[in-house]
């Protein structure tokens, strides 16, 4: 996987959550995933099919950066990751994804995005079972992390 | 959402486990997903992508069930949701997924599957975020609940 797949999810989570919610994040360095696991509170997941490919992306939010994404959009912070929460992950996904699918698209990569899905727990981990690479990014808010892992198939 | 979307799913998830683990579960009675949350520990999960449509799928497991399948599929139990569990249930989706999507073509609903992510951390929960309705289907083995949802935009 090349910088061409890769960066236009960065910098789209990047413009949503400066746009959506004045929230800057400090990009860490992208690596190829081996055994390190993103570890997180609430995430976003989604599939992505293309003619000659399909993968998958996510991204995990640790619990206190999810609040602050809240409290950056609504004006109002909650006390723990309710519905309203897990919806709000669930849009910025979409959001991220659609914004990436654009530039893909402009790079000529045709790819069609399924629908979010978000998944909540404690400290849960996700594992994309693909036979390509693994990329996944770090991120780092004011409040807690972030990852976003992308993964296409061979 | 009818019955041609949901049976595929059904069987296919029964067959494979019958013909992979020798488990057979019992399924209950579909019902629209409005509050309900299927709860478990290890889930399998994938988006789905179409001409005209798109969702997503999962499948959820109850610690108990998952290490049955292990020892039905490999004769041996692993005492906790390892990385061999993980590895298991992202296949089991694959196939589950790709048992419906066949039956699905038969039909001349032609849809895309992507890749499956596999989410780890006792008590998850899930939650597709679609604009049509969402399926939840329960299943009960000896050693647990399972649970598969199925969800597409209008």
């Amino acid at each position: 996987m090349n910088a061409d797949f890769v960066n236009p999810f960065i910098i789209s989570l990047l413009n949503v959550l400066e746009t959506m919610a004045q929230i800057k994040l400090q990009v860490g360095k992208p690596k190829r995933k081996t055994t390190a696991l993103a570890q997180g509170d609430v995430s976003g997941l989604i599939g992505m099919v293309g003619d000659n490919i399909k993968g998958s992306m996510s991204i995990t939010f640790e619990e206190g950066l999810a609040l602050d994404i809240m409290q950056g959009m609504l004006g109002e912070r909650p006390d723990t990751l309710d519905a309203e929460v897990s919806d709000m992950v669930g849009e910025i996904t979409n959001m991220v994804a659609g914004g990436a699918k654009k530039e893909l698209a402009k790079k000529g990569y045709d790819i069609g995005m399924a629908t979010p899905m978000v998944v909540s727990g404690p400290e849960h981990t996700i594992n994309h079972k693909v036979s390509g690479h693994k990329m996944i990014m770090p991120f780092k808010g004011e409040g807690g992390k972030a990852y976003i892992e992308i993964c296409f198939d061979k």
